[in-house]
């Protein structure tokens, strides 16, 4: 990698106190009595985290001429929905888990019905966010976004609990991914544009970098569950065998996997290059997945 | 009743089937592989209802001296934040109801897990279907209503699933139940004005009328669960006191509570007194609930 390139880390060390200080005043409302559901929602959206779909929207608002500032709502609104999806997938009726992020998750400590209830309120909060703090052509078209996003994921998930045949297609698993994963991923990118009023080139060449390193931090994960230990994921570890789930691993094997995760980090790359300038953040953090 | 105001049957008889078309089509998703999810979130949103959400918008949105055909997305997604919230709430780890409208709940049919997700994705579809079909402006208020009215509903199912104390006061129940009822019904009207782009006032007086016949129709289903059948309702009777849930009849008794409906009824027509003529329907409505 250039040495010129700043490096992701700087980027994220300048970015991520807006990123905390918006989600804790996102969470905090004052004047409201607090509620368990407040307490729960909070707990979910402020867990410790990498924030790395809200940095993707703030660094693909500078990447298109923009000011991040003004893609806050935006960011914001992103890790909301990914805070929901958290919760309702850790439910016992889903993946059942009991640790998130080293934590215990949302229905271990509120119960299941104020977790199903706390993402549901996320999900809704997310919306108000971009309709409350964006210019309203700007707030609708991220409206439009995150919403086919939100409805891609539930659709991943579907098709993930409802499970695989015996020899998936590459092809399938990886579609599965796209929807679960790369869906959310691909839309922060886009949020981004769209709040700096990005050309039409420009939010489809996001869209091109979004699905595949979406898919390639998706891979990575998988690989985490299968080669990495719970003290470095801080969740529970070899889950995905144990359940017989289909991931690309488990279908095309461990190095094949690492190729493939190679492939989209420089596939991803390349759809950057009619950036010129302004998308270095961008390169940086896609050569910032660590492949294990 | 003055027998000169056209009646709410007459009213529904011409808007019903639009509704019903609209809502239809909006999980037709032509071209997209049938799923699951797809099913299940068609289950939920096409079980034959009473549409009273949709229909208020439209009201609403005459009232205010607008074409109803251009508020058919809002009233769509009010009826699909109404179908993830009946799906959510049936859920074995919420109310755990089996029966529906007549019907198994979506649980029952598609499991816990197919059934949740439908849920989250007849939510996610109502914000996308605003961002799509309305100007961008409009587009915007709705949003705003809607998914302040869905984490209002998530509020008070949230301090619903808690329970109250031995004596709450009235006020108490009937602010959680102004919550979980009153808050989508309200913004039904309120969305219905702003495709009209009703005045500040008008819209004032939909939610002075909103929130009281919201109220008004959750102390009719209260009433109904404890002086009901099985067969008037399509649902179980009798589970609220079985559970100890802490309803305005069980608190204040069943003739106080129909006394109470009657005078809420009485002061939401009040509130539609500045609109002159226009609301004939909804002063209607507003009669046609049938206290038990």
């Amino acid at each position: 990698m250039n040495a010129d390139i700043p490096s992701f880390r700087e980027a994220s060390g300048r970015l991520l106190p807006l990123i905390e200080k918006s989600l804790t005043d996102a969470v905090a409302f004052p004047g409201i009595p607090e509620t368990t559901l407040i307490r729960a929602m909070r707990y979910a959206l402020l867990l410790p985290g990498k924030r790395l779909r809200p940095l993707l929207v703030l660094l693909a608002c500078e990447a298109c001429g923009g000011f991040s500032a003004k893609a806050l709502p935006a960011a914001c609104a992103v890790e909301m929905v990914h805070a929901f999806s958290l919760i309702h997938d850790d439910l016992p009726c889903m993946d059942d888990d009991d640790l998130r992020r080293g934590k215990p998750t949302n229905h271990t400590v509120f119960g299941e019905a104020q977790a199903l209830l706390a993402g549901d309120a996320l999900l809704a909060l997310a919306f108000r966010t971009l309709a409350e703090h964006l210019p309203q052509g700007i707030a609708s078209s991220c409206v439009h976004e995150l919403a086919q996003a939100s409805l891609a994921m539930a659709g991943g998930q579907s098709l993930d609990m409802e499970g695989f045949g015996d020899n998936p297609p590459r092809g399938e698993i990886e579609g599965m991914e796209r929807k679960k994963t790369g869906a959310l991923i691909t839309a922060a990118l886009e949020m981004g544009g769209i709040v700096a009023e990005a050309s039409q080139e420009h939010l489809a060449a996001l869209r091109e970098y979004g699905w595949r390193i979406g898919l390639a931090f998706q891979i990575m994960d998988d690989l985490l569950d299968v080669e990495g230990s719970q003290e470095d994921t801080g969740k529970r570890v070899g889950k995905d065998a144990e359940k017989g789930k289909r991931t690309l691993p488990a279908i095309i094997g461990v190095e094949r996997s690492r190729k493939r995760a190679e492939q989209l980090i420089e596939e991803a790359c390349s759809a950057l290059e009619i950036f010129q300038s302004g998308s270095t953040m961008l390169l940086s953090l896609a050569n910032f997945i660590e492949v294990p």
